[in-house]
C-alpha cells in the first residue's frame, strides 16, 4: 500500500512548519510538483530548503507540468472541473509509476490544504477512479489568513460575530450582508470602489517572508495606496501572493 | 520593555506546534495562565507538557483565577463587555508584577488566538489604558476547525465557493442563505433539527488528542447518533471541546 501525505507548509516562513509537518516530511520517499508556472523561483527555492532541512536523504522530486488552464473562463466551474480532471489523470500516472509499493509521497501545499487547494480534491477524484490505491494522510499547514491575523495582531473575528471567508471573484458581487469580518483570498486585483469606503482593512502580502508588506486603515483612505504599493510590489518580485480582512464600521 | 507574545499551541496533539511556536516559547520568562476552571486536568497536564518540552528551565507559571462569568446572560455582549474589562484589571495588574522590565510574558492559546479567542483583545484593552507598555507579538497555530478538515481529509471550502465559521448561538437562528460551507463552533449542545437535513455533516471532537472522535454524513442521519455520542464522551471525560462543518448538498 503506498500512502500519500498532503503536508501543509505555511506562507513563506519555514519555521510555520509544525512539528507534526516535519516529522511526516522526514518519513516522505518522494515529493510530487505539479510546476504551475505561477510558482516563482523564490517559492520554488524554499520548498527545496525546507525539503534540504527536514526531508530524508534521498528524497526524489517528482516534477510535472501542471496542464494548460483558462485563467479567465467565461464558464469558471466548467473549466476548473476539465482542468481538475487533467490534473487528476497526470497525476494518477505519476503516483503509478514514481512510487513503490509502501513507499510515501508528499504534496507540500503553501498554507493550509483545507483552505482554496485543489490537491485533496485531485487526489479523491483518483481514488474515485479505483485504478490506483493509497492511503491519505493530511497535515494541516498554519494559512495567510492566519498570518495575516498575526501580523496585525487581531482576531479574525469580533466576539461571538461570525467570520466570511471568500474570493476576489465573489467579492465583486458585494459583501454578503451577514459578513461582519470578510476574509478576501485569491483576489488578482483588489478593486475596494464598490465597496462601503467606512470599512476597515487589514492588507497583507508576501506573509511570513522577509519581503511582508502590511497596510490596514479604513477602506475610503488606505484603498488607494495599497492597489499602487501591491502593483509596485508585483512588479518588482514578477509575482505577488496577498490577502485581507474587511470589517465593517463598530464597535470591536 | 516588556515583551508579551501570544502562541497559538494547536488543539491538543504537542506536535501541532509550529516551528517558530517552539523557538518563542524557548524564549519566555513567564507563561500567564488564567485558571478557567472549564479547562480540566487532561488539557493544564498537556500545557505543562509542551511547557517542559520546549521553555527555558526556571520558566514561571503565573495563575490567576478568571474572573467570574455568567454563563446564559440575557445580555451577551454587555457581559462579555464587563467580563473582558475584569480580565483586563487582572492581566495589568498581574504583568505589571509578575514580568520584570526587558523579560518575555506568553499566554499559550489553544488553537489560534485569532479565532473566538478574547487573548488579542484583553492585551489591546491594557494598552489602550495607557498605563502599561509592552510590545505584542503574536505566533499563529492549528486551530481545530483546521484539524477537523485535515482528519477528514477534506477542503473547507467548494471550488471557488466562501466558507462561514460562525458560532453555535447564532446557527440556533438559522445558516446564512448565503454559506455554502458552514463551520460552528462553540457549540456547547449541538442541536440540528432546525435545519435541513440533507446537509453533509463533518463532525469532530477532542481533535489530535489520542481521544478523538470523527463522524459525517448526511446530517438527518448521523446528526442524532452524533448528539448521543458527544452526550456520553462528555459525561466520560467531564469536558469536551468539539467543532463541526455543514456543507449544502450539491457537486463537490
Amino acid at each position: 500500500m503506498r500512502t500519500i501525505r498532503v503536508i501543509g507548509i505555511g506562507t513563506g516562513d519555514p519555521e510555520q512548519l509544525t512539528l507534526q509537518a516535519v516529522r511526516a516530511l522526514s518519513e516522505v520517499d518522494a515529493v510530487f510538483v505539479l510546476d504551475k508556472g505561477s510558482e516563482k523561483a523564490d517559492l520554488v527555492a524554499l520548498r527545496r530548503e525546507i525539503c534540504a532541512r527536514h526531508a530524508k536523504a534521498g528524497l526524489r522530486f517528482v516534477v510535472a507540468g501542471d496542464p494548460e488552464r483558462e485563467r479567465r473562463p467565461a464558464d469558471y466551474a466548467g473549466t476548473v472541473e476539465a482542468w481538475h480532471a487533467a490534473r487528476a489523470s497526470l497525476l494518477e500516472a505519476l503516483i503509478a509509476d514514481e512510487l513503490g509499493a509502501g513507499e510515501v509521497g508528499a504534496f507540500l501545499v503553501w498554507g493550509d490544504p483545507a483552505l482554496y487547494d485543489s490537491t485533496l480534491r485531485i487526489l479523491e477524484r483518483i481514488t474515485a477512479r479505483g485504478r490506483l490505491a493509497f492511503a491519505c494522510e493530511v497535515v494541516p499547514g498554519i494559512s495567510s489568513v492566519q498570518v495575516l491575523a498575526a501580523r496585525h495582531r487581531i482576531p479574525l473575528n469580533r466576539i461571538g460575530a461570525p467570520v466570511h471567508i471568500t474570493t476576489g471573484r465573489r467579492l465583486a458581487a458585494g459583501l454578503d450582508p451577514e459578513a461582519d469580518s470578510t476574509v478576501v483570498m485569491l483576489d488578482a486585483d483588489p478593486r475596494f470602489d464598490h465597496l462601503d469606503p467606512e470599512l476597515t482593512i487589514y492588507w497583507g502580502a508576501y506573509l511570513g517572508t522577509r519581503d511582508e508588506i502590511l497596510r490596514s486603515g479604513r477602506l475610503g483612505t488606505v484603498g488607494p495606496e495599497i492597489r499602487r504599493v501591491r502593483a509596485e510590489a508585483r512588479a518588482r518580485h514578477g509575482w505577488i501572493m496577498d490577502t485581507y480582512l474587511l470589517r465593517k464600521p463598530g464597535a470591536e
